[in-house]
């Protein structure tokens, strides 16, 4: 089929849907470092962390040499309702840039949870259900990630506790009720419920919380209650493995139009999206079989990629979990109180850092104002109300559309638009006032962040 | 192809969405009445509408004769960015009621505006644009609408300004600001931005406003300033021949499979979604061609059909609209302020109004705490969380399933699903809560209310 046929929406049929998961690890020759245990310095074997994650996790988790991972047919009754997810074809954006680039976005945002997070929840609580375990914890700062836990946990009758950021819990009423419809009990952290929320809380009367202690607390009521394990949505392999039905059905759906990107864009946090989205087209390049430019893209306000240090550090901030190899600001690096939304972790995906440190990938820091200043042109022609995280995408594919307009170039851009921006609101009040401000980090309060690195690797 | 290969999405092509929207008042014997000047007790002419409408929905809004109207080229590649909507066999739900029911909803949601309400507003913003006209006024109360048309008149770069009822613009601020996002000027009503709304704060300082009210003064705008005229999402002719596109993608989708709906469920505020559901299998019933049962759902808190009367009223509590003849309960009366959602609207498209007389469909009124029973159980298993309207047809559709439990009947129930609940989790969060209560009218409050119907008609 000709490419002046592209529908605006290029839907595939459910027949047409990945039946298996790609994991990019098997096609690397340079591996993502390992977990490390803090205590020893040593790698961390399956049994010291099957206490905390499910057993078929852990395995995913620590599987480097499988490139396709069979799908459980359960996962794939549930991904029907709410995928395939379109690949949209940016007619009305285009002709507004008057550019000549082609511009595809991944629109993963139609579903409850609003975001690409749902994909890997599902497949956790499966797994968790498999293994007869009553339930899961986990925590959940913008609430992305609590919502779309809370959703899979409800179908498959697995109680859900989800530690949410209290100043979050306050503030953001909204996410806290769609989770609590789930059925999801959802505690203010930190809470009395743990023994590390009640010595926070003695230590720090009247605290709102952090993430990294709501990480505590989820840990802590997983390790101690029999028939629990802790949940995570990002960061880990075996969530950028299951967000590989991302990038599966993304060129899966150019494929069938014959089209090949010149490059394909996705906003980064901890690399759960991008991870995914990019897992096939990297998996051709990691094999020599074509070339790509896969641009991460991440906040001016947390550039781990674009100004971190590639070394060993905790994933949290209350340094209680394992040590990840990983392009990092330092675990006690916290982004502006003015950054909206997630893509706020101090590190990233040690499979994609393994990535970008071997050169497969470019990254690219971009300030807020422009980001949203990217969002309203985007849902001004394009009708979606995106996300703040998915708004760093777009940025710099207009930004490169632009590029493409000057030179008369028609490439094909790609980028994926995680979700949508109805619970950001209050981010968009601020730019709708023009009270929207940057906030760059020094190099000075980099330097001390990354200075207090753990002495490892 | 056989029925038990039905997908759980049915995803029409773009070249199988319709061309036409249909007119089902071309069919039906008994013609719905016109419109009645108030001043004069005469039918209104296209000369005394076409102040305050566009010229071109004027003559959509008085054609009874026409059965197909084209949808203009423009107006197909809007809907292409977010239509068609899929068809969805509601599995998940079927399988957790162990019904032999066959259930399919169609769902509106996936848009940025979360409703139907975007399928007229783009249609009302083209023919303002083709007009030449610089912009138009209108009214919102929850905000579905006022998203809608401030999407559509961004698309067209239209002005749009949206009079927002007090109460809801100080307590739905995410509402207000999608609609600012997307360009639209929001104006808190009553205002000082008009004569009656001068007036009103005069008379009552400190009013928190009122849907009347705020008709009253988008009114105001459109009719004093060169340029602009008023738009209306619901009640009209003009909105459920654009709302058609509803019922003919669902019925073409079916038609694919070769699937005969036994009933057909909506729900009824004014009756823009279901008069855009069932308008094709309306159109089979009047020509004589199938049979189907066609359920209107409402709130027990505003029972229009089954406690109202069918006679002339005024369209707006500000009584300074044209008479309908419609089931109206009066245009005095409120529902109580407990009622959660739209579906407040005291009175009913004359054309449903005409065929619930003519016997064509059934009504039923169902109380709000049983709705969000449904809601939630709907959530919980099909993922979406519905709009409070949506899920007055979800728990009619649920309890028709469940008959059929009783009676081993596998029917096939098609619904509508409305929109998303993502903006009204202020009612989820009382219902989460166990505050949720149903207040139903008196007859003798419904009886005050309709004594004071004009003497027309």
């Amino acid at each position: 089929m000709s490419e002046n046929k592209v529908p605006y929406k290029i839907y595939l049929q459910e027949n047409e849907m990945p039946t298996a998961w790609y994991n990019m690890r098997a096609d690397m020759k340079n591996k993502p470092a390992p977990l490390v245990n803090p205590g020893t310095g040593q790698p961390l074997s399956a049994e010291e962390l099957t206490p905390i994650f499910c057993e078929e996790l852990v395995k995913q988790e620590l599987d480097e040499t499988t490139p396709l991972v069979a799908i459980p047919e359960e996962i794939r009754n549930f991904y029907k309702m709410y995928r395939p997810s379109p690949l949209v074809r940016a007619y009305c954006l285009e002709e507004k840039l008057k550019t000549p680039a082609k511009i595809y976005y991944k629109f993963e945002g139609n579903n409850t949870s609003g975001s690409h997070k749902l994909n890997s929840a599902i497949a956790q609580a499966y797994y968790a259900k498999k293994q007869g375990l009553k339930g899961v914890t986990t925590e959940t700062g913008a609430g992305q990630w609590g919502t779309a836990l809370s959703m899979a946990c409800s179908y498959f009758d697995l109680d859900c506790k989800v530690y949410m950021v209290k100043v979050s819990y306050e503030q953001k009423p909204f996410r806290r009720e769609v989770m609590r419809t789930y059925g999801a009990s959802v505690v203010p952290s930190p809470s009395e419920t743990t023994q590390v929320g009640r010595k926070i809380l003695a230590e720090h009367p009247g605290t709102t919380g952090s993430l990294g202690c709501a990480i505590s607390e989820a840990v802590e009521v997983a390790v101690s209650n029999p028939g629990y394990r802790y949940v995570l949505g990002s960061v880990l392999n075996q969530v950028l493995l299951h967000q590989s039905v991302i990038g599966l059905e993304t060129k899966a759906a150019l494929d069938k139009y014959g089209i090949k990107p010149d490059m394909i864009i996705g906003c980064a946090g901890g690399g759960s999206n991008l991870g995914g989205l990019i897992a096939p087209f990297m998996g051709e390049k990691l094999r020599g079989e074509a070339d790509y430019r896969i641009i991460a893209v991440e906040p001016a306000s947390c550039p781990s990629f674009t100004r971190g240090t590639f070394a060993y550090d905790f994933c949290d901030t209350g340094m209680i979990c394992p040590l990840a190899k990983m392009y990092t600001l330092g675990s006690d690096f916290i982004p502006s109180p003015n950054h909206a939304g997630g893509l706020r972790f101090h590190g990233m995906s040690t499979t994609l850092s393994q990535l970008y440190h071997d050169g497969y990938m470019e990254a690219v820091s971009v300030d807020q104002t422009s980001v949203f200043d990217a969002a309203v042109q985007f849902a001004r022609v394009e009708g979606i109300l995106p996300a703040p995280e998915s708004s760093h995408a777009i940025r710099v594919a207009i930004d490169e559309a632009l590029k493409c307009k000057e030179t008369g170039e028609e490439k094909t851009i790609v980028f994926g638009l995680t979700g949508t921006g109805y619970f950001d609101l209050v981010a968009y009040e601020k730019y709708n006032n023009g009270e929207m401000t940057d906030q760059i980090p020094t190099d000075e309060e980099i330097a001390a962040s990354i200075a207090k690195l753990p002495k490892i690797g």
